[in-house]
């Protein structure tokens, strides 16, 4: 999918909503664990709850992986169910990988390379610490995207991303400026958090047309209304991420039909967000 | 294991050798293919050819995640096969993982937490990007380390590693003399390039007591005598890496008998320089 593909997806939908199933196996809802496989029985009912109002769906891979091989099998399955889906979704394998380039060539089959491993992911998250060759390699996929972290949500970015140069310049800042060099809009994107919403308009100076993804809003406290006023250009160019906000907006056994709630919320202030910057009707 | 048990370790085998398991099924020998598990069976020989050899060993995830399931299951049998050499060797999930607090937990579940995950290293590769709370969960595990990257050895180092501040100091320096308030010489390593041995000098400055994961040696064309020079300190201090140089000596049905010689040798200069440093007799 490329940039064009998916900003007609964000006008279909009128949403730019991404659904993150973070979906940790001791918070889902206890009637689940009784299923052959509970993780798997939450996603495919958080999925169908909320497919409507949602453009991209972005399982984070510490939670599977944190159960081993049981729960690779979850996440192979929710890909599978997710393919029902194919050109109505757009989907993020949340790995925020990286390594030498032999290896990260590596990493890259193992999101993108189906036969291999039986994932297709849309896009990859990657940490830039390791540069050029550690990102080039999931470029080379033709269709797919690296989504490189330049300002994450969490307390610890303070540590290193804002790091300054002799010229006021900062680690993310330099990180958007030479990764920019290696891939185009079509297939790079940025995470940039929502809890760093002012910094946005700073980003997009240098970064005026690529795809931003950004989590942080929702559990962890960032306004849309912020990200959106710093963060859309006309290609909308943004896909907010919410996890907990939605997949846990209720434990019991209507779980499915709250997060449906949340969701629909979400696209519904994302609608109007998108018809005043004048990107739908 | 902590550092003292880890140096002993080193004493007893009279090398700082750790042989890395990048364990890519297109380049194992081709008699191989016809196991049931080509890569465990390769990773089974490959042990026990060097395991007198070597004090670590450090697959590298990439190479069985590309495969998908069946390369984490690959993954697991080569663990539980290691098992039986439990406090004669140290494990490194090379994995370079990191994301904000709560995530991060379950990438330490996913390699630490043996009910959970299955898998039970003694040491997991973490990336520094996203600061403090992206490593801490993995120092949350009594008795397991994380090895964080500083200064690679990839040409992409350049990238971001070496940007300096006003005060001239560069980031991995930044990283090293941030990341040691978060923990101790026996729960944090730190990942140094021997294709950047002059500057393991500097590094050691900053570090003096960490150990340092050191891979390039061999492949990448860093020199062991230099990285010894620099890098020993009065634990040892060092595991030096090498992968291809010792696991694909040979591709042909030779192959663990060449990867023995490969690690004998290394061994061989291993012990020299730790007697000449005064940790052996």
């Amino acid at each position: 999918m490329n940039r064009k593909q998916l900003f007609e997806l964000i006008r279909q939908k009128r949403s730019f909503l991404c659904v993150g199933l973070d979906s940790d196996i001791n918070k889902i809802p206890a009637h689940l664990l009784d299923s052959d496989d509970p993780v798997f029985e939450f996603n495919r009912q958080i999925i169908e709850a909320t497919i409507k109002f949602a453009v991209a769906y972005k399982p984070n891979f510490a939670f599977y992986e944190s159960r081993g091989s049981k729960g690779l099998q979850s996440l192979e399955k929710t890909m599978l169910f997710l393919k029902k889906y194919e050109n109505e979704v757009f989907t993020i394998a949340d790995a925020k990988r990286g390594d030498i380039g032999n290896t990260s060539a590596q990493y890259a089959k193992s999101v993108f390379d189906e036969p291999s491993s039986g994932f297709s992911f849309n896009a990859v998250t990657v940490a830039p610490y390791m540069g050029e060759d550690s990102v080039k390699p999931f470029l080379d996929f033709e269709g797919k995207w690296a989504i490189i972290l330049a300002l994450t949500s969490n307390k610890g970015s303070d540590d290193f991303q804002l790091f300054s140069d002799t010229d006021g310049k900062r680690l993310f800042e330099r990180v958007l400026e030479r990764s920019q060099q290696w891939g185009n809009t079509n297939n790079l994107m940025y995470v940039v958090g929502a809890t760093k919403a002012e910094m946005l308009g700073d980003i997009r100076k240098i970064v005026p047309g690529h795809f931003l993804l950004v989590p942080g809003v929702g559990a962890q406290g960032g306004s849309l209304h912020e990200v959106a006023k710093y963060g859309l250009n006309d290609h909308c160019g943004l896909l907010v991420n919410a996890s907990r906000s939605i997949i846990f907006a209720s434990k019991g056994p209507d779980f499915a039909e709250k997060a449906k709630a949340e969701a629909a919320a979400m696209q519904e202030q994302m609608e109007t967000l998108l018809r005043d910057a004048g990107l739908i009707d």
